[in-house]
């Protein structure tokens, strides 16, 4: 099988990228003595005339422990609906039959796909076309219940943990509160692991509203133990519980707090108008995407790399690479997609968290 | 002379204040055998009842590689003009000699302030009321005239650098413009050193107004090398050139651009309304105060504290260290206070920068 | 159950110490209002007159990113085989039952002891004789069966990875050949997961006896393919395949090796009997012992602090904490005690790295 | 001038190389529209067939952050005495002319050489011999007189500090001694900075002979003072005052520890001969001279290479950049050879160092 394979990425950027496509580079190439095409800026790259380039062995040398991806990533470009303009207007066209043609004439057989939801989704509709795709899984936030962990969450753990220690200094020396806004629209591992190791005194997470009332008073009670500061950890899908959110829309409206850019900013409005203490947001933002994945994640994403070319000498086709427990196993695309992989709020890492003294957020 | 010093540390927080504090106490305490009071939160520890505690060679052990500061900090506590409620109004009254009598009670004949111009002022006051006082400048953004360098600023520059290394993965790879805003009221420094060392694009700095229509030139001519991304590196004090102004100003009006927060929007609103590109931003705050300080800073710092204590072993008091060259001196605090040491838009540094292919503002 | 519990850790160095030691406090000072007695320099401390002094909260403030254990340790002071000096001659005695005295009259109920294979011994034999006992498994090398992992050990891979992406510059500028010695006495785990991590070219591991034509071969290789350079990396347990023993001795004796102080000047020795390149020798040792944990360890120490202050709660003594898939789950330390957790020759990580291109030491 | 120059980079690897290339071709190709010829491997490059690539903008990018050098270097090479087989024996010969013939085939008109001591004085050769010859200074020790700083050299203080930052909390912990042998050949410059910023007690250094007794007095009077534990950095070139030389051959001669490699067994010999404490020996060798340079570096070795550039525009020949102040200048090639910069036994440092309570060997 397989002379020649392709392989792209997409969505947003994750520390761990280059490592998966130099797995794949590696084994296919360095093994099984294939060809390698990087199609470039994920599926925009397939629209229209391709866009790609060979992957040597010599053109993945060095990019281990980078950062980003050597292929350039997007999040437009799904062939299912591309915005296409007819007669002045913009429409949404289904352009995948043309997308497969171009796809064929580059002499690729195989399409690897590594992205999120978005990417895999677009993955699977190819695969329901005859194109045989294997998916790698990429997200940030390790939201995807699919696998156990997804590479690049925890350099963006590492990331945090990292603020916080330098924050803490800062707090402590000017008895501040610190708000420190972190990834996780759906899920708050981040905020969660990074709050836990990162010694946060409050973590705010999506699966558990807050209670501002709670926050202020934990924050009261280290200050009655001699304690002048605190550092909040919020992720960017925490919510008030109901009883709050009247708070929160006042707040907005007030102080135009939405329009501030963020949670943390609503956080820290809500607790500034409960205490008499000075308050800074922070908001880590793109910080967390970027840099040198950690061992694990490198390590992580290698085996992605690698077990996706052992899937296409197997001819297991519209299948995605997946760890469970410490294995790397394959699983259905179809089966995976927008699964989400929460906290649970009554497991042991919420619990070990509150045995901690760390308000989560209730 | 001297056998009870007292110190303390002043204004925002700064990497290397527990280097000054430590190489203080090793000095005065293991070399000549003198006590060491160390007054909590600025000069706010020195009003009402004094707060302060021994200082002895077990309290500053650890310290050397931690930020912030073991004593605190604030920015309040003028004793020369202090906010007083008098008849239940505010009044600011001058408290000097309070303060004084409660400072000469606790046995501390000496002080040693670590602090920016703000509390180097403070010192001076109480210099000129007759205090022994002895000067350690302190300024993270590198203003300071009376210095060559100032302890703090490496490690900010380290911090900023290190972001930049980061966020060029995920701008390359996503082909983004990021625009990233440091700290720098008065002077570029910070932004001009770390843009260099982060191979920043565009640097706009506050001693250089900037030309909106230069930057968005910039990045179109990187675009036509096939660079699809840029970073670009603003101080907080960058302000942009007479004919810019309105562009900012409406920018400000139409999108509420300051009260997002900074130059860091404001710029990317300008880029954006010229080039049709994905831009970012970036804002690093205070995470550009915290952590442990790099050697060059921990260094720095223990000799400064070490100098100061050699200075009142001489009593020659109303003096701050200083470097000069690579000598530690000192300088008249009068003379050294809110001068500052601003970039030189024609020196070297920026005809580096520039000669690097870096736009500089202009 | 349990007003007052006393914690000592054993054996050596290992980062997440601090992290398990300010878990059971927290937990047991801040959510059950026990007292916590810490123990001097592990069983050390329990010899003769008891070393100990109380662990409050703020005790335990700022040390969870902290190398090292505040409690210090020892890999001495074993009471059922104790050296005593009776008629001049040194004994080896069991004084377990004065041992236990002096811990009941230290007012401590219970022990949680962490620490490796040593240290567990002695406190499954002291439960044997009715000491309320909770074991916290620590080993660096990740050697234990009973866990999943151990903490302290990705903070160790994390350590030489960025020694190996370090050295990897020089190595290339001077086309040599780079030989890192690691840890790992019986398994490979530090060498095998840094080796992949760190872009290694051949891997050296106690469970896969190499073969030196094998190593030279891979060498030759890719100086066919224009790459000038190869990194090495070797366990401090690897040993040579049969037919290369006599070349290993042979080289002990004409060279000194084995007195050069490791198997990394041997592999290089071997080497360079064969090829004609540059060699450098770098050994990482108690490097890779120190610095803050890595936030996994600093979260799977404070979870396996805080599950040992429950199994005191639930009265469960005897036990052990450890990690099983997702899991924090307690195990008899008995059944524990020396079952070591190897890397598998014909495992899923040891065929990833070759895939990968990596010679494995076969 | 100049339509062509020729780069090359010789001697020992170290960090900053790669800022000064991409300097002097962001310049020289940006700015002057000059081709630039990258000389592969040092001299070595020079000799025979040219070895040699074109340096675009594109092959500078995205190396400013890496160790090592992209054009390979080497300590052979030396055209006024190189190896060359006659009649079966190896001579040395002076083969600069025809290295000369070769240089300008190639078309290059300038030559840039950034080495060390060995590399600017085959520069000064050819600059003598009518080649027109720009020098860049390198020398991870920082002992060249002709400049304040060198490149690489903050970088190397870095690391060896962050690795006594870790064997702290291990030395701590266990109650050892630490012996860090760090380089400095001829200049303690490393092992001084680096002890002081890493809160070092004893730093032996080349220029102040050793006393085994005074190291041994200095880790007795702190275990006097509860201190169990001691860091002693020791630079590569560090000798025993007279009287301890005896000591020193006796235990080689003893123990074999000449052979084992370094001036830090030497050392922990002679503690140990003197005091009962665990003692451990850390060689950090090749790890200071790689990875990423600090910023200060990525600078200050950026700003040489455009300087470089610009003393070609300006056809300054036979001159050598330096750091004078924080002003870089050009000097003569042949005034800067082997003039050590050495630290100075009575200077600032050094007492600095001492009244932090430093042992500085004597």
């Amino acid at each position: 099988m397989g002379n020649t394979l392709a392989i792209l990425t997409g969505g947003g950027d994750c520390p761990g990228l280059n490592a998966v496509i130099r797995g794949v580079v590696r084994s296919a190439v360095g093994l099984h003595n294939w060809r390698v095409l990087g199609i470039e800026d994920g599926f925009e790259g397939l629209i229209g005339k391709i866009r790609r380039r060979d992957l040597t062995l010599d053109s993945v040398s060095g990019i281990l422990p980078r950062g980003g991806t050597i292929l350039g990533t997007s999040n437009r470009g799904n062939p299912f609906s591309y915005p296409v303009t007819v007669n002045g207007k913009v429409e949404l066209q289904d352009i995948s039959d043309r997308v497969l043609q171009e796809f064929h004439k580059s002499g690729a057989e195989v399409l690897i796909a590594v992205g999120g939801d978005g990417t895999l989704k677009i993955a699977q509709g190819l695969y329901e076309k005859g194109l045989p795709v294997i998916g790698v899984p990429k997200t940030i936030d390790n939201d995807l219940r699919a696998t156990d962990v997804t590479f690049g969450y925890r350099t963006a753990v590492a990331i945090v943990t990292e603020a916080l220690d330098r924050l803490h200094s800062t707090a402590e020396s000017h008895h501040r509160v610190m708000v420190v806004e972190v990834m996780g629209r759906d899920a708050g591992w981040i905020a969660l692991e990074s709050g836990i190791a990162g010694s946060a005194d409050v973590i705010l997470i999506p699966e558990i509203p807050y209670s501002v009332d709670r926050i202020c008073a934990a924050i009261e009670q280290r200050r009655g133990r001699g304690l002048r500061f605190s550092i909040v950890v919020v992720a960017e899908g925490a919510v008030a519980a109901e009883g709050n959110k009247v708070v929160l829309q006042t707040a907005a409206e007030n102080f135009g707090v939405e329009r501030l850019g963020g949670v943390g900013h609503a956080v820290a409005q809500q607790i500034t108008a409960q205490l008499d203490m000075e308050i800074r947001v922070v908001i880590l933002g793109h910080l967390q995407r970027g840099g040198s994945p950690t061992p694990y994640d490198r390590i992580l994403a290698s085996r992605f790399g690698v077990k996706a070319v052992e899937l296409i000498a197997q001819k297991k086709f519209g299948r995605m690479v997946a760890l469970r427990g410490r294995k790397v196993v394959d699983v259905e695309i179809a089966s995976a997609i927008s699964q989400l992989n929460l906290v649970d709020p009554a497991g042991e890492l919420v619990a070990t968290a509150e045995s901690l003294g760390i308000m989560v957020g209730r």
